[in-house]
């Protein structure tokens, strides 16, 4: 078959490509980022390049207007190869990595007290064979654990082939790595052990974990010593799934595909790949003595971190093959680790109540203390735990993108350029904005969405039902979608358009807040409660760190509670794989978490739909439930 | 680099070759099977090839005259390429690979009552999934597990991708196979399960199993029912091992070379393909319901199989690194069958006695009787055993290779040609001879050297000391290595010598026999036992089979006991391994003879030596013990 050369600017990159291939096929084997958050459906319009020289068979189709194409604008994912082409991926198309770079938190250096990790080493000295005792060198080193009470392991083919030159190398002073399987369901039966490395010295340098985020749109990694329980700044990327869509039901979908799975498989494994690579200008040679590799993410990434199709997950009744995952060997996966490092995966409640969940809530301590807390992760999917250290009850809301700030006209993730601050002078009539990074804006990112309709509706630019007002700001205009309020015109920015809040924008954030608001209702009325009894209110997650809880309030986001009773966690998906990366008994707990959440299909729950369309208010029907 | 043709005749098959490789390897990757008894080190000189056209790089060497080597005979093994080249491969070069296919056995279908393998099936009927009830996959298998009292089964991940299709194609009512590990160490320790695959169907026909013999000269296999206990006629081949030496300490020698271990390890599991292929016509598709498969060896064959160096092996204190093996996913080693199947090898319980003799010993019953019994398998290394229901001892004589036509001028395997019977007609001084095959002879092989010596010995051509009695037969001659005895002359057989068995040739037998025997006498002295309270003698192996016990008797290579105490078992290690396959239980039975039984390295045992050289004569120095 013909090949064509492809050049993509502004990197300069060529692509041999097949005639027929779309663009983004191209793209992606180069693994050259370009956005798709359909997921290549052809239906987000996110995927816009700029053909500059050759040709590519394409058609306007819905989403580019005849003179966008007649400038040679084409969608990467509806475009196909049929001679050599030049392309240009603008800003817009490419994803906002360089954040990460950036982002890259600078945490204090934590240490976890008397870590007991899934992974025991155990110093064996043992007697040298002789002709008196000839036994092999495995039954050797298992007599020698025997009379340690370490009995009955198994032992991986890899540690075998290592075991005859580590002793003989270690004159018979061995290290030995046994990783224990824990029995979840009948505690009683003793830890079933698997030697999974021979090690010809020790220290406490030599002993390592690692806890893995898999998260929809960024994964993130954290190295810890399983010794002294020393816990190491984490190192975050974009998942390098976000080409093949922004949520979770376009990467479902892309699953689907042919290839898809594996190709989504891939790109993940990738991503952890490049992130361990971070990791060796400080810690050379880490891996080397890494033995377990916790990893946490809602049920669709634990699904496709694994393997597994995840297409029931969309279908009602929504069922997922899986919740729970056996040990798997990391570097069976494709993950750069030697064979000893185990993978264990957290176990999720449901379709949409993940792992990341039931780690977060390890993490937060909900489980174990007496306070009715209420612990919400808000992204695409918003999810939320209500409960205390007796009974916890869950569901997953579905927000829709607007937090994220998709679904919003001039939305964009929290990055360079995004308005996440905004302050309105009544007097002056005038606005001040806080742009992500200081650059000039290009657009709102989710809390940036939350603080300026919070402070419009303050300053009466917006009424309770998410409408402007007539005449009560400069900047209020009709535009295409109605009125529209401008944040940002097109000579103060950086975008070719001016930054404009819409009341259509509006309307999905008031959608967004109402699906959790009335998730929290339900959740409290299944047991009798309401939202005064609440007495804690945890935030998780990316979203939460720039959240304003006053303006997330005043939108009606979050509960009128005072102030004090709200706290941010940060991402406590990670903080719960890193406790159960150190710790055999936090990995046990996360069992226990999971089986003590009842789930809650709020879709199939009575009386959710009144309460969200009671909902669709600034901040809500019920004005009194917020003081107001 | 330059490759050049290299045209093996006579099956004409080209194969591209490199500069510098020699002849062996090339042949090797094309899988042209060329002997090489010595491992390929240029010594054994069982190479031989003809040049008949083209070039090599090669010198006459020590094993080749100037006259041999000028007509174009060259050793494969230290032959190297310079150019295009046609060689032709003799007969006495090629394997007897043909005699397998005749020999495959023609036994009985066998039938074990009540099997209970390590896996098992059971059938679901689950609920289907509905809102109210949207458990993950797994957690409902896992659960209606549970109220068969089946806990904590891990799972393969291969099983866990096919699960979602199972369910839903089979309505819920899905087949899963579980295996389950047994600890040994801690029976009162509940089996640790772990879910293999799911199936949408049932019946006695799905449920199979695997016993495999890998020994050092021919593997053996055989395919079990694990539903209704039948057993299924075996099938073997020649090791492909063998063109990297015929003994255990070749290959080993061999396996110390660049990539000599993985080449090993790659033709032992080619021959297991090879073999697996020889069932599907008559069980089409077994394969995908054959759920494990158990394997026993001796030591080094274990070690090669699963591809762990066997070096420690023949090294002062002997010490191989492993005496028992973890579960191991067949697959994972390169044999052709689902990723479901696992495989288990038989623990050994030295250097030189190994997996196959345990799992002989299982075959035997030996372990369960009240009757002081000795077993034997005889070949390159005769193991020995002698024990009861409450006691074994075990140990190895390094044999060397006379029982296997090793040794011997004329010598060969048990393969076409061989003379096997002999008889001497005292009054005519005319012999008879009995070829297998029925064809004309070409040499002796091991069985056929005893009963030419013993008929020899009674007839008075042979003294006690292993000598011919000058003038006593018309077919003694002075030859290069002092007396000789003509067999059969040039002009009768098909080889273009006379074949003969000369005065060295019976010292080796003599060697042989009297390493075993002495043998016997120091394992039942080191229990204050003597030959005569043997209550039975069990012969193992394909050596026994055409094994003639008085003249064996005659020559001192078996105790001098009536012959109604002796029987024959065959290929006891596959034996064993067909029980342990179908049986939990035996599996579990074969950890206890290995425990039990207590190792002599008989080199190292005193008295040892001092027996072996009385034993070197005919029957016996101790005469009387043969009641002669």
């Amino acid at each position: 078959m013909d090949t064509f050369p492809i050049t993509f600017l502004p990197d300069n990159t060529v692509i041999e490509a097949e005639a027929g291939e779309t663009l983004q096929e191209v793209a992606d084997r180069g693994k050259i980022h370009i956005n798709a958050s359909c997921g290549g459906e052809g239906v987000c319009g996110r995927c816009v390049v700029e053909l500059r020289a050759g040709t590519v068979l394409a058609s306007p189709g819905l989403y580019l207007s005849e003179e966008d194409f007649d400038k040679g604008i084409r969608l990467a994912c509806r475009a196909k190869i049929d001679g050599p082409a030049t392309i240009f991926i603008p800003i817009d198309s490419r994803a906002d990595a360089s954040f990460f770079k950036k982002a890259a938190q600078a945490e204090e250096e934590l240490t976890v007290e008397n870590p007991d990790p899934m992974v025991r080493q155990t110093c064996l000295i043992l007697d040298p064979p002789c002709q008196d005792d000839n036994r092999s060198d495995l039954d050797r080193v298992n007599a020698s654990l025997a009379e340690l009470e370490l009995f009955d392991n198994d032992i991986d083919l890899s540690a075998m082939r290592r075991m005859p030159t580590a002793l003989r190398e270690s004159e018979f002073k061995v290290t030995v790595s046994i990783f224990y399987e824990l029995p979840l369901q009948k505690p009683e039966v003793p830890p079933y052990g698997r030697i999974v490395s021979f090690d010809t010295s020790t220290s406490d340098d030599n002993f390592y974990g690692l806890a893995v985020d898999v998260g929809t749109t960024s994964v993130w990694i954290r190295l810890v010593n399983l010794a002294t329980g020393k816990v190491m700044p984490s190192v975050g990327d974009l998942n390098g799934q976000i080409s093949y869509g922004e949520d979770v039901i376009s990467r479902i979908v892309f699953a689907g595909k042919k290839d898809g799975l594996k190709r989504l498989q891939n790109r993940v494994i990738d991503t952890i790949n490049r992130l361990l690579e971070r990791y060796e200008s400080t810690y050379p040679g880490y891996r080397k003595k890494t033995f377990i590799m916790v990893a946490a993410g809602n049920t669709t990434m634990a699904h496709l971190l694994v393997g597994l199709d995840p297409k029931n997950i969309r279908l009602s009744p929504y069922v997922p093959p899986a919740s729970t995952w056996p040990s798997i060997r990391a570097s069976f996966l494709g993950i750069n680790v030697e064979p000893h490092t185990v993978m264990k995966v957290f176990p999720s409640v449901s379709s949409y109540v993940g792992g990341d969940i039931v780690s977060g809530v390890l993490a937060s301590g909900l489980f174990k203390r007496p306070e009715l807390t209420l612990f919400i992760d808000v992204g695409t999917n918003g999810e939320i735990v209500i409960g205390n250290q007796d009974w916890m009850t869950c569901a997953a809301c579905s927000a829709g993108p607007a937090f994220e700030g998709g679904g919003v006209r001039c939305g964009m993730r929290a990055a360079p350029g995004a308005i996440e601050s905004f302050l309105y002078e009544k007097e002056t009539k005038k606005h001040y904005l806080g742009v992500i990074g200081g650059v000039s804006p290009s657009g709102v990112c989710g809390s940036g969405l939350i603080n300026v309709v919070a402070e419009l509706f303050r300053a009466g630019v917006l009424n309770k039902q998410g409408k402007y007002v007539e005449g009560s700001a400069p900047f209020l205009r009709q535009g295409e979608d109605g009125w529209e309020y401008v944040l940002s015109p097109a000579e103060n920015n950086s975008v070719d358009h001016d930054v404009v809040l819409t009341e259509i924008d509006i309307e999905n954030l008031i959608r967004a807040k109402g699906a959790m608001y009335s998730g929290y209702q339900t959740l409290l009325e299944s047991v009798g409660l309401e939202m005064g009894d609440l007495e804690r209110v945890i935030i998780a997650g990316g979203f939460g760190r720039s959240l304003n809880i006053e303006n997330a309030i005043t939108i009606g986001l979050l509960p009128y509670l005072p102030v004090e009773k709200f706290s941010y966690i940060g991402n406590s998906s990670l903080t719960g794989a890193t406790l159960a990366s150190l710790s055999g008994t936090m990995w046990r707990t996360a069992f226990e978490i999971k089986e003590k959440m009842t789930n809650f299909e709020l879709s199939e729950t009575p009386g959710y739909m009144d309460r969200y369309v009671a909902s669709q208010f600034i901040p809500h029907t019920d004005a009194y439930l917020f003081g107001l």
